[in-house]
């Protein structure tokens, strides 16, 4: 299966050298020229010309860029030689409506489409290790299978196009809600003067436990926040999902609350830092008060 | 080392079980004599005639009530039978104020007094497996350690009185958190018309899991809430989360959200349902816009 690469930046670079790995990747293209040639000169890809010339010489090609204008952009430049038996995977966070235009947008040239989202982060990209949650045609997705496996430790086909997005975007409100709940608790527990560890230590194992508080809840304590999961990245995530809900003509509580707090974390220059970071702001409530 | 046992409730009858199979059970006495009655038939242990007679056989009691003002009022007719020597563990959930209250009560008689409330619900009071927080004096807490061992499964010194409160209270707003962020992700999910058992199955192994997410969001796909851990109890700990809070002159969003949709679903006749019930009003929040 003759696979080409479109976006190699902090995620699509090592997910592009796991498909090199694999003995899968047979040309690549990003953007900025500069990225392209030096992972070309790493790995002795051809470098191709265009994403038409990309989409030309490959079977499937795995697109991985920021945002949704970035990946519409990228596949009106793919389309001209887009044709049957190509098929566009798309590891981008996008909206899920984006990703069916996406889709319809290749299908007007024969081709099919798959949106598959990530999660795991740059360790996950870099050890093959991340969760992909797909959507679009069963016959595809199992087409594409060795690919997938090439980057990923599992991927799930969630239904048609789109619904990969819906499980991410359901992932990432998820997520804001925990942080929230991590971040408050922990301010609470600073404030009645606990051993921070120690709690971290006592409730870790019990049912208000969670992979943010066992693994992001230590960064509170020390007062260090390494991305991690940059505030920048959650946020822009997070508007996706407010779009997403809109919608339905619904606002969805803890994602608006987050995304206020976000504001203010960016503001005040913590937007690279990891999103428990919003600690900062539930322990200032406390501190606020000359408790 | 002969132990007492006051309230026979559902959490406090299995407890005074696990303390009776280790041998450690001297005598009981509860508010409703009929239960200490049936307790007394059940097992051969000895019914104390009051409080204060249950304090001249034992050296440790064990109390485990509803509320702030049951603890007190307990423990003022324990009081006439409290002398040095007397080690009172309260495992009722209640105000960390409150816990320092009664060890001060219990001082003026030159007893000891640890706070030391549990997480794991009835399952875990049964199975001698509940989690124990406890406040008080190194010393006190190593003497009774044989005592909380023969409930649980995990006792853990947080500091000095009120801190096992202020531990527990610590939990109950991570879990207020957790179900509002699990609820609210569902809720998208279901909008999103995603298959929602593929979802906690894909989703379950990730970063934004949680005990909350992979044991609770199933009762979501089966729109069923058997308790679990009902809404009222969470509620009454919330109260008191709230109350902690006050004292620092904050109020805490995730708290107040929560009591908010819980006085909405006891008030429509769910309150004891298990509290991923919420997710009837996250779900509804996309019902009523016709979405």
């Amino acid at each position: 299966m003759k696979t080409g690469f479109i976006g190699l930046g902090a995620m699509g670079a090592p997910m592009a050298r796991n498909l090199h790995r694999a003995g899968l990747l047979t040309a690549v293209w990003n953007r900025s020229a500069d990225k392209a040639v030096a992972f070309g000169a790493e790995t002795g890809v051809r470098v191709a010309a265009s994403p038409a010339d990309l989409a030309r010489d490959c079977d499937v090609i795995v697109t991985c860029v920021s945002a949704d204008g970035d990946l519409l952009a990228t596949l009106n430049a793919l389309a001209p030689g887009a044709a049957p038996g190509l098929t566009v995977i798309d590891c981008s966070t996008v909206a899920a409506a984006t990703a069916r235009e996406a889709a319809s947008l290749l299908a007007a040239r024969g081709a099919a489409f798959l949106d598959a989202p990530v999660s795991g982060g740059v360790e996950g990209a870099k050890n093959a290790a991340l969760t992909i949650m797909a959507g679009g045609a069963p016959a595809d997705f199992e087409r594409v299978l060795p690919v997938l496996k090439a980057m990923g430790k599992a991927a799930t086909l969630m239904g048609p196009v789109g619904h990969g997005q819906a499980t991410k975007a359901t992932n990432q409100i998820m997520c804001a809600g925990i942080i929230q709940a991590v971040g408050e608790a922990m301010a609470f527990a600073k404030a009645e003067c606990l051993p921070l560890a120690a709690v971290v230590e006592a409730l870790g194992q019990g049912a208000g436990s969670s992979w943010y508080f066992v693994n992001r809840a230590p960064f509170m304590v020390k007062g260090s926040y390494p991305a991690g999961f940059r505030v920048r990245l959650h946020d822009k995530d997070l508007k996706i999902c407010r779009d997403m809900a809109a919608r339905h003509s619904v606002a969805l509580p803890v994602v608006e609350s987050t995304l206020a707090d976000y504001q203010r974390l960016i503001d005040a220059g913590h937007g690279d830092e990891d999103i428990s970071t919003i600690f900062r702001l539930k322990d200032a409530l406390f501190g606020a008060s000359g408790a």
